[in-house]
């Protein structure tokens, strides 16, 4: 529970200082002044480098509380998807060849998952358990999943990785997520379900009742990190906030995703005091628990267009505007050689 | 006056299909399903080439309004930015690099423009006249305005141009589009006066009256779109009329960057009804009376990030999302084939 360094203040100063001194009226790009300067400090350079290595690792796994009517898709979805993002073709695919970005995927716990590289399968583990019946994951299992989020992030970085993005994919993962914004801000199921891939409203009342079931069995454990994390998550979520607080740890930014990436943050940022500094918000998604995260962040999205595909595929269309802010801050001639 | 025809329908249609049909929940990619499908339309294919030929073609002219105190900078500044701009350090220059956009200058109306290209100075004129005294423009000089936006956007176009941004640059200019915007909903100076580049209280006051006052002289001719560009615009407003109309006319899609764009836009669609269905917003900016246009539009802003700076930055910056949309609609596998 070591405090994180915040990003460099007096880089950020100088930054801020520069773009007022740039050709165009003081704050006159408004958020991307702020963003230009936020990156500056991350990097520890006036002006940053370009962002030409964003790396989204997309953590996939199944949850048993998709056997209970929380999803409107089967669970093959999580394997074919994994094989989609493999392929190139997802979503978030798409999205981050339109911004030079990269997309890998991991297995925390898809529970049958054929034909992919070794790689892949490397942390594999099994599904998190039902978590209003149990505790999705042991005390074991959870240490082993923040570690292998840990790890990734630190390969990443050590192999140049300038901005790192948490990509969720499962069917059945909105219910535990919007369970971990609740026990965090002390909310109820009412408050953070939402329609995920799109259930009705029978659904949607039935998780929200779901979610109620794992609070109330988390109990007052909702005050420690840890153990609501082992309760309500599951591995692909843990490794997840693992890969946030191991970034933020060494000092690398993160763009937070939609409502998966942001409960992730959130215990991130409760694992790893301060995290939330090297954290922006990419995109809000219409999930009430996203809003609910990102505003006890204090993350303000840059982009609130109404996606909701998971996948870190939000958090990467957010790049285009961070690439556009260092360019405004490299490139922009000063006042004084006009 | 005449109508012009809206974005294929039946291609609209078919992108929503082919979105629907792919690798993700329905709708799950949100506004860039409809952004995607609405490029679609425009280009009458699906899917839509990818957006690598974005035109930003910036107006410059000076108001003699800005002799009133309406600006916090002197009107020396006009042409100091259009010879950033011709050398690739404006703010709208490094914006439009990082989404491969290109941007030229053209002076309608800057009252002192040396040492530039015989291009740049090809549509000159002389600055537009105090609108709170005397209408901005003869008709004549608002006829020839017009006719070089039109000849911009169809040069632009007959050379290969696949999506246009008007922007603006002139001290001075919000005055002007506030005024027009006024005109054009019944509304006053107080509803629509903004900060600009960053007045006082009392400048902003003053703006309020100075916009009310050129309302007054102006009087009925309000609901005559011609006489009200003349009285209350400039010829750098009128020819990004023009040429908004001329790229509407042509097929060719635009996207509306901040108040300047917003009030011109409104125009745009009232000399050409229909125009607007040929429009996305980028951006909202701060000043009132940008929002109050685009929602006369039915434009819903793609960004909203707190810039103001004008010369189209907003608009470019939305590029990236647009190429984003195209890129989904393209590259994402369809469910069919996973």
């Amino acid at each position: 529970m070591n405090t994180i360094p915040a990003p460099d203040h007096g880089v950020r100063e100088a930054a801020l200082a520069h773009s007022n001194a740039q050709a165009k009226p003081v704050g006159a790009l408004g958020r991307l002044e702020e963003l230009g300067a936020w990156l500056a400090a991350c990097q520890g350079a006036c002006p940053p480098e370009p962002l030409t290595d964003v790396r989204v690792v997309v953590f996939a796994g199944d949850h048993d509380v998709a056997a209970a009517g929380v999803s409107a898709y089967p669970v093959e979805v999580t394997p074919a998807m994994v094989h989609g993002i493999l392929a190139g073709g997802a979503g978030v695919s798409a999205l981050a060849r339109s911004v030079g970005a990269t997309v890998s995927v991991y297995d925390l716990g898809v529970r049958t998952l054929e034909g992919v590289p070794d790689e892949v399968r490397r942390f594999h583990v099994r599904p998190a358990r039902a978590i209003h019946l149990e505790d999705a994951l042991t005390e074991a299992e959870l240490d082993a999943a923040l570690t292998a989020g840990d790890t990734l992030a630190a390969e990443a970085i050590a192999d140049g990785a300038q901005v790192l993005i948490a990509g969720d994919l499962g069917i059945g993962n909105t219910t535990p997520a919007a369970a971990l914004v609740a026990a965090t801000l002390g909310l109820r199921g009412a408050d953070v379900a939402g329609r995920g891939t799109g259930i009705t409203d029978a659904a949607l009342t039935a998780k929200a009742a779901l979610i109620d079931q794992a609070l109330d069995r988390l109990g007052d454990r909702a005050d420690d990190p840890l153990q609501r994390l082992a309760a309500l998550g599951s591995a692909d979520i843990a490794a997840a906030v693992g890969f946030m607080a191991g970034a933020a740890r060494r000092g690398v930014p993160v763009v937070v995703d939609g409502l998966i990436a942001s409960a992730e943050a959130l215990q991130a940022d409760a694992l790893a005091p301060g995290a939330r500094a090297w954290m922006v918000a990419g995109h809000r998604s219409p999930e009430p628990g996203c809003a609910l995260a990102q505003a006890h962040l204090d993350l303000d999205p840059i982009l609130d267009l109404g996606m909701r595909l998971g996948e870190g595929s939000g958090a990467v269309l957010a790049v285009g505007v961070l690439q556009a802010s260092v360019a405004a801050l490299r490139e922009v001639t000063l006042l004084a050689d006009l």
